[in-house]
């Protein structure tokens, strides 16, 4: 595939933007079609893309742009499980795992059969923690759950159980990633060692943090006594290296596997998601897999215009490489989802935080910015001020559900005034002249669902998975590798050896 | 005081930023100095500022552009009492609730009279609640506190509880802000409405979200069959507004006064500080104020090249306006500094997210750029990738605290290995060539403390609102207003409406 500065597309935008304006203001003569004028929907998403610095002809030369970068070509081999992760040899094959993409093969066979033993296996262990079967070494039952990963494996669960909080009804869940011994010690205050089982995931069975908290959790359940002998049914492994796993004292009937065509941070299609599955039961994951599926579908069928996260992409290359933005806010108006900017601050900084091509080149444009967000409520009394009156444009999602309405109408009265006021501005009653005036021009889309469940929970980030694609096709890098994280942990080692 | 870029130093920046190479990474030619060519302490702090893309002649610059924007003669200014915020025309007393700046005159008599009973009254408050001298409708003592805020009367607090949670030995304490209904429902879900306490913090007692929560806590006591007419006091409120905390339902006695010359974002240092002291006793807040008071003193006096605060914001200028950095990152490896971000992205981005200067100018030069962050243990799986290997200037705050290293030594390795790799790159073993290749380049202050208690606490806070202050004199701008968010708010109500 080609560099996108030979692309006829990129060149024409190159011209286009000062039509429209590059700076934090549009141009005076740029007028952006009506209110709601492009409007898209996908699953259980519709999307609101018509505050954009962006007309007609701009959406033209971006569907260009996909095209002639081959976005949905590219998309069409990673469902096939082609290698699209050459500097690692792997195919990235996240959406096999929803029962996207069709029959899938990877040197031989179908994945299929594979995929669906992987999750019988995890149905069966969720299934025994959840009705009580499984017995610890006290022969007690479950009743409480901590998750031990990091990164990857501790995001995407994470966000998962607050996200479905409504949903729980097995043992008490969460999450701990942190190298610092207090992140374990908070979680460990409420439980009971009798009663408590711990996940290590690790997809190496290697991560210094993991297996630090593993050997610290083991430490916690010695020190209160329980039978050395059967304290292996404290533990659960979600691993790639099942031999590691079972060095550690993991049993081969604890393990659930973790392909090596599953990236870190695409893991919560995986086993990782054991700890969701435990918590709300068996049909949360295959809500959660029908919401992404729907997105994978959509991805590769609809046509460039009215692809939902095919235009959030597109967007995302618009702003970063024609006008100038550095970064991206996400705010959902959902208590539940005040994690979401964390999860998604890996899925796209990792996998856009390249310097060289696909090819090994350096590339001689801009490539991933900076996400960051917070729950919408929160964010309007603490950085949204710089959105509004700030030098620096700022592109922001702004996720709202209509079920809200039901129970706090002024929650999404306050996210859509939020949206109008940084793309139309205003002037504040209270000060009249230019310390009140806002210039609006900020862009912003504005994404909308019936409800937070499951598979709105799987949709959502699933656009978020393949706007992240789009761009890095579009760059030409690799979205699926991360060496610079494994250059601090070969450091880390030699300062600490 | 005048424009920026009128400053001589400003324009010899200009040219000098040539001579260090503006972009991603370092002229071939510029060579920074020694390693730890420039450390300095103030208060509880160190910091190395020797990994910055500077050398003596930068630095020379920068302590000259704060000479002549003024910088410590308007912080004179700020401590004594004038109007610095003229848009709104208050003073900025922050400091002067710390104990900085010697004596305050505001249109009268020293304030200190005023403090000094302020803080009395809110040490009888916290010492009734924490004595279970206080007794609530039931005549039982106070089990449960919840803070209801938001924005800077939720985000200090929120910060305060978790970075000294080592210290609590009062009653359960938690902080609600969001709007969203879910947000109080989980913090009551472990609370006892027999033994519960909110603190109602609202400088205008008109605050949507605050009252919103206020009334749905009202509703909760009520719906568990509490006395009526004792139901008062289960709250206190914080307040600049008595009377309408009053015509609510809380007795002036049960009122602590917040003045009108505190700001929102700095109201950790005034009564909103309530719930910190109920759950850690009256010397923590003392601690909080010596760490802060320390570093006003220190930012008054220090000489510019030795000036930590000043440093920092005057690195700001420097990476924001003359090399094209957007963002910066703050990461602590410290568990529980995991919000700091957080709480620094309101100082920082609402302060400093201005587009009209003092004077009420459009102003010709960028202002405040986005602040994100997170612990730094979490950081390294998740987005520090894009500071490594992305194609973006990204300075970064790493904090360290000695006392780690004696219960997990691999957290400060990991800290310094991150902070020597930004900035010198190295190779991945795992992959020779181009794609295992960190370029380096990437600036950062590795901040240094002996303990994460309170006075650090403190003195961290300050180094930030300092730093804030120091490129608003630069930038010509009010840090102090925030007329963004109020048209949020007015937009907002007239939807609802």
């Amino acid at each position: 595939m080609p560099r996108p500065d030979t692309l006829p597309a990129w060149q024409q935008l190159d011209a286009y933007r000062h039509v429209v304006g590059a700076g934090r203001t549009p141009s005076p003569q740029f007028a952006s079609g009506e209110p709601g004028w492009l409007q898209v929907a996908a699953g259980p998403l519709r999307a609101d893309f018509s505050r954009h610095r962006l007309d007609a002809r701009g959406l033209e030369l971006l569907c260009e742009l996909a095209e002639q970068a081959g976005v949905q070509t590219r998309f069409a081999r990673m469902l096939r499980g082609d290698v699209v992760n050459p500097t690692e040899n792997r195919a990235a094959l996240h959406t096999a795992l929803r029962g996207g993409g069709g029959p899938v093969t990877l040197d031989g066979p179908d994945l299929r059969a594979e995929i669906d033993a992987g999750l019988a296996a995890q149905a069966r262990i969720a299934g025994e923690i959840r009705h009580g079967e499984w017995k610890l070494s006290t022969r007690q039952t479950v009743r409480s759950v901590i998750n031990l990963g990091i990164g990857g494996s501790d995001l995407g669960p994470a966000l998962a159980l607050e996200a479905l909080a409504a949903q729980a009804d097995g043992p008490t869940s969460r999450c701990v990633s942190d190298l610092d011994p207090r992140a374990l010690a908070d979680a460990l205050a409420a439980c009971d060692p009798a009663s408590t089982l711990f996940i290590v995931c690790s997809k190496t069975f290697g991560t210094l943090e993991t297996l630090t908290n593993a050997a610290r959790a083991r430490d916690w359940l010695r020190g209160a006594g329980l039978p050395e002998a059967q304290l292996h049914r404290h533990f659960v492994a979600v691993t790639a290296a099942p031999d590691r796993a079972a060095a550690w004292g993991v049993p081969a009937t604890q393990c659930l596997a973790f392909g090596e065509w599953i990236g870190g941070r695409y893991s919560i299609w995986s086993a990782v998601s054991l700890i969701v599955q435990i918590a709300c039961g068996p049909q949360v994951l295959l809500s959660l897999h029908r919401g992404a599926h729907a997105i994978d579908d959509h991805f590769a069928e609809a046509t460039p215009a009215a692809n939902l996260p095919l235009l959030m992409g597109l967007l995302g290359v618009w702003y970063r490489n024609f006008l100038g933005a550095q970064a991206h806010a996400v705010l959902p108006y959902a208590w539940p989802l005040r994690t979401l900017p964390a999860y998604l601050q890996q899925l796209e900084m990792e996998s856009l935080g390249k310097r060289v091509d696909i090819d090994g080149k350096e590339v001689a444009w801009e490539t991933g910015g900076v996400l960051f967000g917070a729950s919408g409520s929160h964010a309007q009394h603490a950085f949204m001020q710089l959105l509004h009156q700030g030098t620096a444009l700022l592109p922001a999602d702004i996720i709202l559900f209509d079920e809200t309405a039901a129970v706090e109408p002024a929650l999404n009265a306050n996210g859509s005034a939020q949206a109008r006021v940084l793309h139309a501005g205003g002037q504040v009653d209270a000060a009249p002249g230019a310390h009140g005036a806002l210039p609006g021009g900020q862009p912003n889309t504005l994404i909308r669902a019936a409800a937070l469940d499951a598979e709105t929970l799987g949709a959502l980030l699933a656009c978020y998975e393949h706007k992240v694609f789009a761009q890095a096709c579009v760059w030409h890098i690799n979205p699926f590798d991360q060496w610079g994280v494994e250059l601090g942990k070969q450091v880390a080692g030699e300062l600490a050896g």
